[in-house]
């Protein structure tokens, strides 16, 4: 990351001594010195102005610590020249699933630390619906935002007391969540987000204490949420754009962040435009027979040779077999095509290799690890539903993207960088993805995998004090496309129901490949 | 009072209903309307936002409470459209001996009840200087800070609950004291305020939250706390400019604070010069062997006739004299120089009148009521060195009057408006403060007698939204004269402790009035 200058600063002061010629209030003193400075406004909260008592003790030889907020910045704390002490920030991606906490010495102007955890939140529900039915009973609303503060104030006893700090050594925290998450972490009522037509309370929070909300920090620490764009455009979506910087070229990007929801953003340093779509949570393993979160045994990649039908896989810390992740299971169905065991309908064709084909509740499925193979003795496999939800999905998000090209009246071709965030965005081999169908048949070195991009974007925040300002001119940028009222994602979602597509003019490095296979 | 647009409002909004291609959060739906309404930046705490939640249940129909802060507006509360609530806001004059409230009804627009309490600080010392000595030790500033505080929730329980209201009712307060009273209802350590070269910690105070400081009000009441200039020039003064509107107008203008600190403001709409001395405690009466404050049975008004010296008085309340208060020790002054009973020099003159001339400890003193005519028995008079005491006071306030004049290059009669203001500048009857030199010799209609202005000013900046900004500028129009590194003073002031002066054509009038009394 490029070094910025962070959101927290110690500046060495050395002031004028008062004289009768020169009686200033201390406040005075030292927020004009500042000012001239750093050639921005500085106000001086009460707390600090009381501790400016001790500016003569100190010999009018100061180092000042500072933050910056919407209108400048603010006078935090004052200690003598000499002594320093570590400043910390923390940049938060609140995810439905897991926290990661990333710990930002200010001074050092990097992240030293990165901790992830489970959302305690998990208890109600796995679902974010559970959890907002939950929210609108009796005291729910607030058990759930107490539940997120007491994790961050637990992680933030721990990181400090590890690095030999406390918690007044925190002057900063920024959040990137999902709309959901913002509403639970401020006890906004959640329960408009997930009906008709989807209402958020809020999108754009104030700069606010972190103390306001019950974090123990330093009692002026600031804590800033990035803002939502709707109750389907969050605010990681928001820092993963800052993170991506694709706001700040020339050149056309695209924005995919790849999950049960599809989130695409498309513009460049003139115009965005955002949109997302259900795209089922299939992409992600959740709800296939085999699926499993990315842990140790997780198959992540699978080739199959097409002519001997020999298949090979990876597993996550080459551990034994335990299911299929996000990865694995897109590597699958593009190795099932290739090797015409599935079809391009997404039928399964049991005589290609009966040797692997069994029955499953009435349901044929294809064997990927024999049970001799695995961690428990059971087969991996993937079911004829299995692949008709993942072709779904898919589908889905290859016509999301379609529906955003067309909206702006251009072609994929015309995007010069695709940028690929999520949980397991990264990990997709987009030449995979492209001959399922899944994401365009564009060059394969425009695409760029950008990590927890969310995690990133709150990053910046907190090393780059500009980003505060470059959010809202992302956030006033957006022209936001209502998934839910455009009706040529139905029927443009039908072609799409097929490997790669009906439309085959559309893919023609898969049609390439698929007719030197027939050789 | 003009009427402008008060602090706090209440507005109706018929918010358009959400559907699906107009799906904004709440807060962003209220936001824009009221933005577009007032023309000014709105912004919505996250309080605020939690109660958006009754939206849909009122309909979209609201009224909505806003109140101003330094950057526009906040969202306060809402209400359904047809359910009105009494706003209510409360300016404080905070004086070191009483404390003034001003309850004001942001709907009518006006002061509905005005109460003067004793400053509960005065246990730690009448004067402000016993009091910083106490806000040292120990717990001492916190102590001031919540006998303060307590009294301003026992006077908010009490004028609110008069009204059927409470203390939700109640959403911005005004306060306008001197540095040292702002230091301690802020607590700010006061300690370096009464020794050379006089620091004030804090001049500007950022717009608070009431309960930031433990006012119990509405959860976001606001608290705005006149600024200072310096130690010896307080934000009761700033107050007074506001209420007097000399800042605003074309033609040149002096306002005089009259009490133990002679505070001075010159100027017009385009320069202030200002400046504050000690000119003791003298002229309120505090320290004259009769005297005491403007209560019942205090001497007010009094007239000697110069040929028969028969004296006649007038006491507040018609009650039976007990002493002299600030107004009447000024006409004594006068009528017994303009009797010949007291010498140009200052002098008593006991042959001109033995009946009423008496000895105390050794000092002649003037008798203005017999021991018969008085509530206590005891005959109420002036002593030699009172009158000295005096003398020096008048002496001290003139000759500020005239270094200030100096020091921006004009004469007394250049002055079109001569504002008097202090707890007893209201009563100075100008034709006898001329007389004794107190005042300078200008046409009298140009003296405009102000009540009390600090506390007429905190009540402007509740009525008129404006004021914030306007007393910006005025503190940045203000040249403060610093009156302790002006050797001229003590230069200037020997011929001021004259009846009137040495230098007998500064006052032509009194001159005048001499010449005639001689015939």
């Amino acid at each position: 990351m490029e070094k910025f200058e962070p959101v927290v600063k110690a500046i060495d002061l050395i002031l004028p001594k008062p004289h009768l010629g020169d009686n200033r209030a201390h406040e005075n003193r030292i927020r004009t010195q500042l000012e001239e400075l750093l050639n921005e406004q500085v106000s001086v909260p009460l707390w600090s102005a009381r501790k400016l008592r001790y500016l003569p003790k100190y010999n009018y030889q100061i180092n000042a610590i500072i933050a910056k907020d919407s209108h400048g910045w603010q006078l935090i704390d004052i200690l003598p020249k000499d002594k320093k002490i570590p400043l910390f920030g923390l940049a938060i991606d609140l995810g439905s699933t897991s926290v990661v906490f990333y710990l930002v010495d200010f001074l050092r102007k990097e992240v030293i630390k990165t901790i992830s955890e489970p959302n305690p939140q998990i208890v109600h529900g796995e679902d974010i619906l559970d959890r907002i039915l939950f929210a609108a009973r009796g005291e729910g609303l607030n058990i759930l935002q107490q539940e997120v503060i007491a994790l961050f104030n637990k992680v933030i006893d721990r990181l400090l007391s590890e690095q030999g700090a406390s918690r007044e050594n925190l002057f900063y925290l920024s959040v990137a969540g999902n709309t959901t998450m913002c509403h639970f972490l401020m006890a906004l009522d959640p329960s408009h987000l997930c009906k008709e037509p989807y209402l958020p309370i809020e999108n754009s929070f104030d700069l606010i204490r972190a103390k306001e909300i019950g974090i123990k920090a330093h009692p002026l620490s600031f804590l800033y949420c990035f803002p939502n764009v709707g109750s389907y455009f969050g605010g990681d979506l928001l820092a993963g754009i800052l993170s991506s910087k694709m706001h700040k070229k020339e050149e056309l990007s695209m924005l995919v962040d790849v999950g049960t929801n599809a989130e695409v953003i498309l513009g460049n340093n003139e115009w965005l435009v955002a949109c997302a779509g259900a795209a089922g949570p299939a992409l992600e393993g959740g709800i296939l027979e085999c699926g499993m979160r990315a842990q140790p045994g997780a198959i992540e990649r699978v080739e199959i040779e097409p002519n001997t039908l020999k298949v090979h896989y990876k597993t996550i810390g080459s551990a034994p077999a335990k299911g299929l992740c996000g990865s694995g299971i897109i590597d699958l169905i593009c190795a099932m095509f290739l090797a015409g065991i599935v079809d391009p309908t997404g039928k399964l064709v049991p005589d290609r290799d009966p040797k692997r084909m069994i029955k499953v509740k009435g349901d044929w499925a294809y064997i990927v690890a024999f049970k001799e193979e695995t961690a428990h003795q059971q087969p991996v496999y993937i079911t004829q539903s299995d692949i008709k939800n993942l072709i779904r999905s898919k589908g889905a998000m290859y016509t999301i993207l379609n529906v955003v090209i067309q909206s702006v009246g251009i072609e994929f071709h015309d995007i010069e960088k695709f940028y690929v965030a999520g949980a397991f965005g990264s990990y997709i081999d987009p030449e995979k993805a492209i001959t399922i169908g899944m994401l365009p048949d564009i060059p394969r070195d425009r695409f760029v995998g950008l990590g927890n991009a969310a995690g990133k974007g709150a990053v910046e925040l907190l090393l780059n004090k500009d980003s505060i300002l470059e959010i809202e001119t992302i956030k006033q940028n957006i022209t936001y496309l209502e998934m839910n009222v455009r009706g040529d994602f139905m029927n443009q979602l039908t072609g799409a129901l097929f490997l790669p597509h009906t439309d085959m003019s559309r893919f023609p490095s898969v049609k390439k490949k698929l007719k030197e296979l027939k050789k």
